[in-house]
């Protein structure tokens, strides 16, 4: 099955065990108008690699791993868009999930889609028992305290914000709890593929600077020049767009020499180099931002 | 170790592996002030009883059980008193934690407590696979979708509320996951253990009605009258105080029925019968509030 709609399958059902029968029907269509449709769905695309590249022997449980750090990545997107944070109005180009449904959907939402990230690794490791304490703790810990992306945004609440700290946290930790959970749901050795994570999701906090000061708006889905008005911490804003460009080339460089030789390295060694692509087209580079076709 | 000392110390463990070094200090801070001091601890107290009366041999999986299930009643009471919500300034009689540290902590704080609920359980099942999963399945049904807390919170937001399920979900769920998680930690059958739960957790519903209603704000530690004042669905308001005593004492008498025969069945009808008296004292049943010793 095509990558994308593998992950697009798992999600749907994982929201279809959790919204079953019962379930308030506002909080039902808000879940789901948080997770469809999708982003790029990266966080979800390295799980399945890294698990493929480690045999895959297990696919439901990979499956799973992927859905739940999706999930989780749509939570922190709801909460993140909240009128207490960022009040955005729009996300993934439609009204963000408190536009459409209200402030206290958007926080059940959130709350919900965190539970339900634990809820289908719970299902899906009863299989695996043996897998399923360390998926479990490499997800919450790239989502949770003290190294996770709850942590990441609560940095914002400080006075002092330790800006390298605060980008591996409120991205970083997430990509690398992709990778670790993609080797660990086929078996593999998390350790060996955490540095991918890393190094990818320091560059993805590192483009999305750099997208806030120099993208159109319509090409985004979002609004521009947030990190300003918001007094965010920002590479781009603190260091010069040069600087940050050449941070996010080095970085980039840095994830494909991170991915372990392996028979599926070529893959994800090129989804690397697509995925730098599109976070930061060359005529992004050159300072001519266009649309995106998708 | 009485109860409440374990109880606190299993807490206190769960936050000192979950706020560990560089974890922001103002989100520990938040996280430590919705955690401690406690409330009455009911739900832990229930897991607790349980797992002894099925013979309590995986302690540091029964302290994890206990913890989650209070982590995630701390975390919904945080999100409940977010100013979208009950806006309640005031909680176990000290400021709430959006009062004290700001709504977006407060939004940051109860996400980090789910998670850490999750997490306190990876790490202690690791070392009880085959219990890992069904314990995370029970917990995250008493929170999530479709008929956990969430859920009920969830009900809220509907145009109609059926009284019943609103009151099953939004209280008596998480009891349930509390006797069952009891069960599953000590290798004891969960399903026998479920109607307990479910009495309690409805008793514990009904009996805030009731206590909105008729008690003092001083000996609640929070304010009266916000059923009516939210317009939220409330059995003593619906149906009238009598009707509300009533079906209190006829869900404590099912409560403690419930209770199978084993060897901890006096202690844990014993503890059925003293919550009893504590949520709703003699002297309110016939009128005369009075200030609560505790």
């Amino acid at each position: 099955m095509p990558t994308h709609a593998r992950i697009e399958n798992a999600l749907r059902a994982a929201l279809e065990d959790a919204t079953g029968s019962g379930c308030p029907p506002r909080l039902q269509a808000a879940v789901q108008h948080a997770v469809f449709p999708g982003g790029a769905r990266i966080r979800p695309q390295l799980t399945l690699a890294v698990a493929r590249a480690c045999g895959d022997d297990a696919p439901a449980l990979t499956d799973a791993a992927a859905a739940a750090v999706e999930l989780l990545h749509c939570a922190s997107l709801v909460h993140d868009d909240l009128p207490c944070f960022d009040d955005a109005p729009i996300r993934r180009g439609q009204p963000s999930v408190h536009s459409a449904f209200g402030e206290r959907l958007a926080v059940l939402t959130g709350d919900a889609l965190i539970v339900a990230a634990f809820g289908v690794l719970a299902r899906a490791g009863a299989h695996h028992p043996a897998r399923l304490a360390p998926l479990l703790s490499t997800v919450a810990a790239g989502v949770g305290m003290p190294g996770g992306i709850v942590a990441g945004q609560a940095w914002e609440c400080e006075p002092r914000v330790p800006l390298r700290e605060y980008q591996r946290l409120k991205t970083g930790a997430l990509f690398t709890a992709a990778t670790r959970a993609g080797a660990i749901a086929a078996g593999g050795d998390p350790e060996a593929w955490a540095a991918l994570g890393d190094c990818l999701g320091e560059a993805y906090q590192v483009a999305d600077d750099i997208r806030d000061v120099a993208a159109q708006p319509e090409w985004l889905g979002k609004p521009i020049g947030q990190d300003l008005a918001l007094g965010r911490p920002s590479v781009a804003l603190e260091k010069g767009m040069d600087a940050a460009l050449a941070l996010f080339e080095a970085l980039v460089k840095q994830a494909a020499d991170a991915v372990p030789e392996c028979r599926g390295a070529p893959l994800l060694r090129a989804l690397v180099r697509a995925e730098a692509e599109r976070l930061v087209p060359p005529s992004l580079r050159t300072g001519t931002p266009q649309r995106a076709v998708a």
